[in-house]
């Protein structure tokens, strides 16, 4: 440990960094001195001025600082109590070091912007606590990660636990003595960064996390790295932006933001973790540019930070993020977002649009350089509107690792969004599912991803972890709106082969436009199998909402089981074939990868034509369609069935089944409609408009749907599947005699 | 028919008018004048000249008038349609036919605003297509009612349509050549009142509700008198008024006033009917206050109509109201509440927090002299607030027929409710559930009331009726928190015993006090068994939130099975003994009364002491704990089995079950504790405090049970349970020997 103790400061030389780093800062932007002076991470001493000055005129500002003040109020009063380490996550010792960081973070600030010495004592006094006990521990005693921590049970909450810990010694460190500074730095900070980075001889695994290219490292590199500025030790920060051996070509936070965002600023877990990555990305980054601005880290790469900010908005319905992935419920009013925002405006004035995020879906925004600078951005009516666009998102470190989709009508008077998934794996978050399809309308999800099974923090849910119906269930194939073969999960599950593959894009047409179309292949997920989709969202003049059109066709020479799942939010109204009910007696639908989870709700056998299943959600109805034969199977299902421990939430879904088949195209269409309006009880349009689904050609380069309606309407839907040029012409003979042309690999003819 | 046309109009007389409809209105009301004039329903001249003078400085209200000519607007474009009448509810030719009669309703009232003839045009020519229709009809072809209608498929839906209808004719009474009042009068609206009033010779299920003590004798009366009015009819306006005999002894609205609420302002149905009954009493009531006023029909019966729609407010929760009997989801901002809160702030300004209820829960006024009042009120800051109470309400016409209580906690800080229902049985929208509780919570149903099961106008759900589950389960016992002997409903079901009892009230003690309580007790229910409950709520200073303290008591000289059921919104957390998870079969827990719709997700033997199960809603955690043995039966079910139309929703339920005992006592607590923050991802205290509940004494007449909690804190709860006196003292001698001693029926020592 003395090793980081003796190191002199040397002075910070950004020797790794690539040209685009170096690309000249926004002109709105006005630099911040480099600090030997204190604060210099999330404050700066302008900053603090600037605040203090402004007080009582920014209210929202001004708001934040009363809970902030508040908070370390209650810290001050609170006994101190850093108990031995003994419980995981919800535990009362993980809660309480928890507790701790924050009290210390509040503390320190509470101290700059006020100077009373309560605070600062306060943070102090945690602070020579953790230095006493912290040479005394071992690895936390709960043996649970493979990472463990000291502290806590996972180092990853270590690092978090220093990023807040940094911020506090930054903000106290001019009021604390030299002696009370070595003594922290000796017994606590240099420690705790060094085990962070290094782990100890029988331990390395906190090296390789450092190192690695995950969200984990991040956390650590943001940690160690803003102590080392808080330390002002700038060799220890060059570990941090390049690695452990200060290459940069093996780890660091620079390496890090090559390769864990896409060109696009898309982060391959999915928005979830994308949320909970930003953190440190934005934090780290907001200290460097603080201490280092002369790295511009928040140009490097294009502006990848700030870009990964905004493609994060976007991956959002209602202020929530797309459920996908190991996924839970968070939005824009998550912490995480708070740091996200502040700190992106912060960066780049000319995002006027984060304005409108932190105003209208945020409450508080931070006490710091950029949470002022945006309370104040509000206040002067800098504020411009935040749009929701239809959106593709690239996913891989160069762009090539398939991408996720987001159609939104350009209707303005509707509040809807499709999402397409044909990205990578997704890392050890990725579930097994290929060309997944979500829909989110009118406030609620419709059709659903079941997202993470876990309840965090929650002690009697295997200790607040992922439970074992994350894998068994949540990550299964059947958990989601893909097809499924032979009762089989993409890949077999099998991480480390799914993380090889990725769909290949064959066809995006976004925009503010009547028909938008999104279409992927995949020919590894299922052995065997060419899967291929295509997915429009269409205005349809004669339909009261946009219309949903999926094609998901399945090309193989052997036959095989395929299963076409909709899960689905809301109670099941109809179905326009008779159906068997599960009375007093309900079993489960397989017995693996996932489809033992299901309880059969009910069976059918399909309509001879076309099959259509309505259920309600919210004030509206969701009803589907699809073309089905008499040998076609379909399934009314709910989660729940071989979960022991009431891990799994229940739920529906809605599965076409047809066996034996070699080549199968799944036509359908989902329709929003009607309006129960429950003030005045009057109902409208209730009942479906499409009559009629039919496959009039299907190979394997060409499809050609109708789908009939109402009032003689149609939409006649064509589609080249092995060629995307929009230049090239196709005609297809139909059983009839007649045939059909069209031109591009797309065609909606509308009468 | 003829008979009526040609009735002269004759002075209008309150014959059978009580002393208490003649105390003096209140000072603060501006006398309307009697009308030769129209309009005189809704809208006066002089409301009239009063809102055209205000256009533009009265916001709400100009919003109101905004909306409603744009309905008329739309009125007066859409192309007539009076359809012949073939289908029920939700179906198209009833729904054109609601339609037209609030078409006509918002042309007539945007006449009297605007004066632009094409308003008044359009009422007349829908009327006209009514009065060449309606001579036509017979009884509507469904067939599904037993008060069929001719234009819609019940009558009451023609009443509704004729309290429309009325209005409209009101404001374009004077418009009318008297030609056109004579054609539209003689071969529609008399034949429609007639209809209305009496039936047809070959079936007078008509005239039986009219005169009926019930909520579609209120809308029968009010669609008669209301057009009996518009058309200066006064002797068929007495018919409404004093039923169709005059007599005031065997029917009409000043009876109903009489009979269909308590002393309290409950209506026997329950909240949810009680919206939908004040409707026409509302409207009808201010009707007659314009027409004749020297009626005072506001300060009748103590002012019975006013102090219904504050007794109605306050049975809410978060502005929706109380679920139990048949219920949907309904509150303040339902239709009639629009109705019933300007009207009764019209008729009695000293109620100003009225104004409030107005102003935060309710998105529109009345365009009417009421809604003026109301926008005019809110705008000159005349509103203050509506405070929820404690409460009890007594039911029946006498106040002697049981009653409805409702705790709340006295502290600021919290959103919950706790309710009690020892109601009489409440008509055929009674459920058979004495002594039930529930509870309301964070903004959330915690313990629930099922409420109905029907999907109004949902077509495809028994056209929009009651679902045969709404009697095969919904109304069961099961399907309440409350005491089930042997699998049987309360009075076997059978609403014409249960319709004879009601529970006795043994003891209220509600208000802004740390210990409330409400018991009551029931001998008719389960034959051979007398039931108590005795449910207090307690802000305990060692506990987060209150605590609901349940004692349920069941005395039998017979064994019985008893089953203690809670049926809970949120997800199953813990249940601190081993249970069986149905995995792979699952089966329902009875055969009959509701039993057969219950799939038994797990069964579990009781704790030897205490069982305590927790569940999770929103971000609180909520635990109940009670006294069982080692012989005591635990089950956790979902609703769903035996429903083949899946007409039930999948709700889950907890039932504490206690086989062959001739009494038992179940004694219980229920706690609400931690914080589930997912902003920040803290979470706290989310294991529950109660370690231990000990029935330490319990006999016919006295219990006395102790509940333990960590950190050595316990509550002592002494009840007895045969004299409510509050000066009694109570000593019992338990089995170690000690005694405990305590004054009055309920007694909480906590420490």
């Amino acid at each position: 440990m003395d090793m980081f103790g003796k190191i002199s400061r040397a002075l910070g030389l950004a020797v790794a960094v690539s040209a685009a780093c170096l690309a000249a800062r926004p002109a709105s932007y006005a630099a911040a001195p480099a600090g030997d002076s204190h604060p210099v991470l999330m404050l700066t001493s302008e900053g603090v001025a600037a605040m203090k000055d402004a007080s009582g005129t920014v209210p929202r500002f001004d708001a934040a600082v009363d809970v902030l003040l508040g908070e370390a109020e209650t810290a001050v009063a609170r006994e101190l109590c850093v108990p031995v380490p003994k419980d995981g996550g919800g535990g009362y010792t993980h809660e309480m070091h928890k507790q701790n960081y924050y009290d210390m973070y509040n503390c320190g600030i509470a101290w700059q912007l006020t100077g009373d010495e309560r605070y600062a004592a306060k943070a102090k006094e945690i602070m020579y606590a953790y230095a006493q006990m912290y040479p005394t521990l071992g690895y936390h005693p709960l043996g649970l990660s493979s990472v463990p921590g000291k502290i806590f049970w996972q180092t990853l909450n270590e690092s978090v636990w220093l990023v807040h810990t940094s911020v506090a010694y930054d903000c106290i460190y001019d009021w604390l003595t030299a002696k009370d500074r070595k003594y922290l730095e000796k017994n606590l900070f240099y420690p705790v960064a060094e085990f962070i980075m290094d782990g100890t001889p029988d331990n390395r695994a906190n090296n390789a996390t450092f190192n690695k290219m995950h969200n984990h490292g991040t956390w650590a590199v943001a940690g160690v790295g803003m102590m080392a500025m808080a330390m002002g030790d700038d060799d220890l920060l060059d570990k941090a932006l390049y690695g452990s051996d200060k290459t940069g070509k093996n780890g660091g936070f620079i390496m890090q933001l090559d390769r864990l965002f896409s060109p696009d600023g898309y982060f391959t877990e999915g928005a979830y973790y994308q949320r909970y990555a930003l953190w440190p990305f934005v934090t780290f980054a907001q200290c460097i540019d603080h201490y280092r601005p002369e790295l511009h880290i928040f140009s490097y790469r294009d502006g990848i930070i700030i870009k990964a900010v905004e493609t994060l908005l976007q991956l959002a319905y209602d202020g929530e993020f797309f459920r996908y992935n190991d996924a839970l419920e968070k939005g824009y009013d998550a912490q995480e977002l708070i740091y996200a925002v502040d700190i992106a405006y912060n960066a780049d004035r000319s995002h006027k649009d984060l304005l409108s995020v932190a105003r209208d879906w945020q409450d508080r925004v931070l006490v710091s350089d950029a949470g002022y600078a945006v309370a104040k951005g509000i206040q002067d009516g800098e504020a411009e509107p935040f749009v929701l666009k239809s959106s593709f998102f690239r996913d891989g470190g160069d762009g090539n690792e398939g991408g996720f989709a987001v159609m939104r009508s350009p209707r303005a008077d509707l509040n809807s969004a499709v999402t397409f998934k044909a990205t990578s794996h997704g890392l050890s978050h990725g579930h097994y599912d290929k060309l997944t399809f979500a829909y989110y309308d009118n406030g609620n999800e419709i059709v659903t991803d079941y997202g993470a099974a876990r309840f965090v923090n929650v002690e009697a849910k295997h200790s607040g972890h992922y439970t074992a119906q994350n894998k068994s269930y949540a990550m299964t194939t059947i958990a989601h709106n893909t097809l499924v073969a032979d009762e089989r999960s993409h890949f077999d599950g099998k991480i480390k082969v799914s993380s090889k593959h990725w769909p290949e894009i064959y066809y995006v047409d976004l925009g503010e436009k009547a028909v938008q179309t999104v279409s992927a292949v995949d020919t590894a997920a299922i052995p065997g199998v060419r899967m291929q989709r295509v997915l429009s969202l269409i205005d349809v003049p004669f339909l009261e909402y946009p219309l949903i059109v999926d094609l998901m066709k399945a090309d193989s020479r052997e036959a095989h089981r395929y299963d076409y799942p909709v899960h689905y939010n809301g109670h099941m109204i109809s179905l326009n074939v008779p159906y068997e009910r599960a009375l007093d007696i309900m079993k489960p639908l397989g017995t693996a990868n996932g489809y033992n989870h299901l309880w059969v709700e009910a069976e059918a056998d399909g309509a001879d034509g076309t099959s259509s299943y309505t259920w309600m959600t919210g004030d509206r109805m969701y009803s589907i369609s699809t073309a089905t034969g008499p040998d076609t199977e379909i399934y009314l299902v709910r989660t729940g069935a071989n979960d022991p421990d009431f891990n799994l939430r229940s739920e529906p879904a809605y599965i076409i089944r047809e066996n034996a088949k070699t080549s199968h195209l799944f036509a359908s269409c989902i329709e929003t409609h009607g309006r129960y309006d429950m003030q005045v009880e009057q109902s409208a349009n209730l009942v479906h408009s499409c009559k009629g689904v039919e496959v009039l050609y299907s190979d394997s380069s060409h499809a050609v749907v109708r789908y009939d309606f109402i009032n003689g309407h149609s939409i006649l839907y064509a589609v080249c599947l092995d060629n995307p040029d929009s230049g090239m012409r196709h005609t297809v003979s139909l059983e009839d005699g007649s045939s059909v042309s069209w031109q591009g690999p797309v065609s909606v003819e509308m009468k």
